[in-house]
């Protein structure tokens, strides 16, 4: 059955209706009991093999703030943030992710979600005290689609630097904005993350009604993390925000500058989704981070969703500049509650890169016309 | 009591508790009803004594969209809205404000918003079919401050133009971002609307405890309405958003252009409240509009509350540059639910132009430094 | 011989020298003659073929102001501008250049344009009245390297738009910078235009002496024009400037809205050579247009030249991203002046595409690391 | 004589000719002498009190790169400067001025600026090693208007930052871009500037033909100096670009978050002469330092002057926002070439800021309402 109904069709070419047309074909049960009030993405928790070469990257080249750190880890904040760290660096054997962390309204919270995943059979792991440094009460948990999930309320309170103009730098890092996540069944995954309480904004699908990504929300934007479909589970990026658009130029430039450029993969461009300003960089590890700015409010009930064609060639880039394929295929472990990486598990859906690049695929940029739309920059 | 403790400090001068430290000494009661949800400002009714002119100036200088309009009324939206509009321009005898309105949850809400002023002692009015076109089932009161507030869910979806950029001005409006009310006793006005179920995210004291203004959010961003104190009820400013400061600058070098350049009251510039960008323009009636960009994420229940001492030269303008008095003392009326325009009561707390400019007031640059540390500016 | 010494290296990774280290092996006889005293590139003549299509594309989405029109021509100027147009379109059979156009000092420079031609055997032409509306007195002429050349100095002033804000649309272009001319032989083009009395600025040589492109001034930016090598005499591309970067990204978002977006061919980026913003696209004829905006002052008589790498993976783009093959090979017919299309010579050096990309080609992002340094991008 | 004619009048409010119309009752006399050929504005050597403060002001809050220093001087030069300094601290007893420095074409027009000056009975110095370092054979001389002018060629030359973005702050300084010089007669002035070879692009007059201020240029920018009527000789400022609007608003930020916005006198704004984007600040002797961007090219022979009325009300701030008096009545000391300040002549000429400001003075914003046209902001 198909999402797109010309009546839901807008002026941009992408459609709109009141709630997400995506429907699993193999679900995982929705529990009975209440999900957790989760307020928003709150950090991550990297495993990289060089923190010294992390440190560099986040610290030095971005200009994340340190908050504290020690042998074993560093904690990160980004300008705006008044919580103890939205990233932190954890020396490991393995580049991987350890944790997704969310942060809920209050402790409450956290008992639902201990009894949100033990009735889903998952693995949970709660600590009065907190994984790491900064962050108290927290329940750690590997959720039915494999991802490291963390949840906490209590957190020490640092000083928010927004107003310290004289800390900026011309890319400066203001808030932590999403996380994306790479799972092989992209429906099955968002009906989960629907019954953990999440909304969908926006989403990639073709005719045939192949779900290719999906965005979802907590905070009103367009997302606190994102499904995209592939090999996984793996981590596909973390964002980070800035104040403009310029300030995400101004990070290319000094990657240039330290002759360091190859850690641009994708990007600067516009997404169609989102409408966001971005820009993906690669870490010393191969971890994703995207640099992303200005999407839009999101936080009313009836908030429209958006689907787009995977066939649209600015869906991905809302200039037609073509996706690299490592931006499709590469992504980062995540770790059990043991440290130990994740199975990966391939994905049997059609592949939006298949779909949209090379011998069989075809993207359009205006409607109808399939071989005259082609982005000129595709011929690459 | 002070508000002020050197632990609450921060390195940029303001300080920071975990809750807003206000209290009225003369509250209003709170209802033992429960507060209707408010998700958000949603939009104002402007009463304008000459429509044309009104039009000129919100559609052709300031680019909001019309959705719809006749001879008595103007329907506008800002580039990223999807509900029927943010601003209604309403053709009549004396230039005020015929609604601040809020969008709540559901319909429901709109049953607790009438007990919740029905038990307050206001005058309450439902309209199924909406005072306004494009706006349904609808709740209008004059709250106990005296101001007309309107609360509904349902709206006429239209097409959210984000992604038109072909529709963009260089000044481009994308969201109505709050509104601010004068009042003479904020302290009463911020209790109320903190029963309201706003929560205060900044304000601006002195060490004897008179609180001069405060900002209250909903969505979360610094606010959705802020209380200035001053005779009132009235209605000191409606806010729309840019994505970026030099949108605003654009704004104003087109009413350089247009030779209307007497219709920018203050700034362009940056606020210490709210770290937001900021301009002041007085449209045809005198209405003022500030345009706005770049605050900051507030929506954690332990969210900093940050007061700004009334007498640091940053706390309006973090240039230091001076406030034109007509920003203090000018406003514009407010009607109640017949039309006529309620009474202005005088502030009797002292004024916070009184208290920093002229003979009797001082403000400081940096902590200790009376006088040295006046603004240059204020040499005018 | 090669360009690079290690003592002429930068810290930025290329080298600058005093004066440009180019040799021709086959120059053109540098004429007794004086050369014309110009000011600066000033406007371009295009042949399109289909007006209106043309006339959409540099009005209605590039903001282009209509000086003056009618069924054959379109005379168009940028918003700084006080000459009568930047650029003509003339509606034709084949689309083309017809003149490159420069304006001298004075009606006498227009002497010694003719001497300076005659001498070379080029064929020469001047009207008193102008070969275009709002041009006087001017010299048309083939020349040595086959590019129709035009040298002016009366026109007809028309106001300058600069403070008509009103008029500006997000990408406002606000002046015309620069041409650039594909020739085979760049050495021999270079020495032929230093006889007009160009200076060299940057250019991009490999280390056994093969010179790919320079850039050339006469007013105290980068370039009037440059020499890209490649089968020619082509025109490469004509570029207007913005005041900003975000005005370029303005443009992409505005095609994007209007599903244009194969109009975008490679950017936007960050120049390596010039140090500016850059953005390229292709009119409905497939004339390539540049959007650029901040390069640096040359005008002093030793300013140093800057020499890249051809193998330096950052000199086309400073973020290391690929360049489309297109944008190597392909460029606009020029005219005769009899309105017949030049004869094009194909290129014997090597290939700056060759060499950088493919089977035999390499790029280095970091001195040294010819493998690792492989920009990501070149993975598509 | 009434400079304003309808005819020239533009469709922005100013007036433009051919050439400037100034004429001086009282003009220096013309030497028969060859001008020297001057290049650019190249630096300004300071004298300050508090060397450790000043380097505070230039180095660590505005980002200026030190190319040199010792216990008695530092040299610093902006992010594309390529030869040895654009501005020179220099210790000293009193605040002032030693040398307005411009570059000249060869060491050859320094023979011409010996004759030049020495004809018009002026002290002139030279010495080959230069006056500071970096700089070789130099010519100082005190000018008939009284101010200390240097010329140079030689130079050492150093590496151009400007691709190095590792290095900017988010308020980068780019180039130096002019100086301003207060002197109590105008016209004569820019007589005898117009003699050494400088063109007027704007100036600002009354209908009676007082000249309260001129913009000239040796490069195609609006200026290289401009002068100020007022009591002189002075020194009014010194200004450095960015390349964006953006960088001058994070300079003011920075201040904010230093709690030194007393350092911003006037600004940030539009300029309506020159049409660029501006802030004034003092340094912590009160000299005046502009930080500049985006004006207009004007090298053409027939650039339009642009004269402005001195009531309009957007000729010194487009937006109309009030000049602080400070800014019209201050200005730092210039030194002869003894190092002994110069005498202070005071203006007989009517004041600009009489004119337009306070009792007797007026402005309008729109042609012909003198009353109604008030800025706002001039209530203050």
């Amino acid at each position: 059955m198909s999402a797109f109904k010309e009546e839901d069709r807008t002026s941009s070419g992408f459609y709109v209706t009141k709630e997400a047309p995506i429907e699993p074909s193999n679900p995982i049960p929705t529990p009975k009991a209440e999900a957790p009030d989760i307020l928003r993405c709150a950090y991550m928790e990297l495993v990289v093999t060089d923190l010294a070469a992390s440190r560099e990257f986040y610290v030095d080249i971005l200009g994340l703030t340190v908050t504290e750190e020690d042998d074993e880890r560093i904690y990160l904040r980004s300008l705006e943030e008044f919580i103890h760290h939205n990233l932190v660096l954890t020396k490991g054997p393995v580049a991987a992710v350890a944790a997704f962390s969310y942060r809920v309204r209050s402790n409450e919270e956290l008992d639902k979600a201990v009894a949100f995943y033990e009735e889903l059979g998952c693995r949970v792991e709660r600590k009065k005290d907190g994984f790491v440094k900064g962050i108290g009460d927290s329940v750690r948990v590997v959720d039915p689609l494999g991802f490291p999930y963390e949840f906490f309320y209590e957190t020490e309170h640092v000083e928010r630097l927004a107003w310290r103009y004289d800390l900026y730098t011309p890319g400066a890092l203001v808030r932590l904005d999403h996380f994306n996540q790479m799972t092989p069944d992209v429906p099955r995954a968002v009906r989960h993350l629907q019954d953990l309480g999440f909304r969908v904004t926006e989403d990639i699908q073709d005719k045939e009604g192949t779900v290719y990504a999906a965005w979802m929300r907590r905070k009103p934007t367009v997302h606190d993390t994102a499904t995209t479909g592939g090999d996984g589970p793996r981590m596909h990026h973390v964002a980070f925000s800035t104040h403009e658009k310029h300030n995400i130029l101004a990070i290319c430039d000094k990657l240039g500058a330290l002759r360091r450029s190859d850690a641009i993969e994708r990007g600067p461009g516009r997404h169609g989704v989102s409408n966001a300003f971005y820009l993906y960089l690669r870490d010393p590890d191969g971890h994703r981070v995207e640099i992303y700015t200005q999407d839009y409010y999101t936080g009313d009930p009836d908030n429209p969703v958006v689907t787009w064609d995977v066939h649209d060639n600015q869906r991905r880039d809302w200039w037609g500049n073509p996706v690299v394929p490592s931006w499709y295929t590469e992504g980062s472990l995540v770790l059990d509650l043991d440290g130990n990486p994740q199975e990966v598990i391939a994905r049997t859906d059609a592949s939006e890169m298949a779909k949209t690049i090379g011998a069989d695929g075809f993207s359009y940029t205006r409607d109808g016309d399939e071989t005259k739309g082609f982005k000129l920059g595709n011929q690459l």
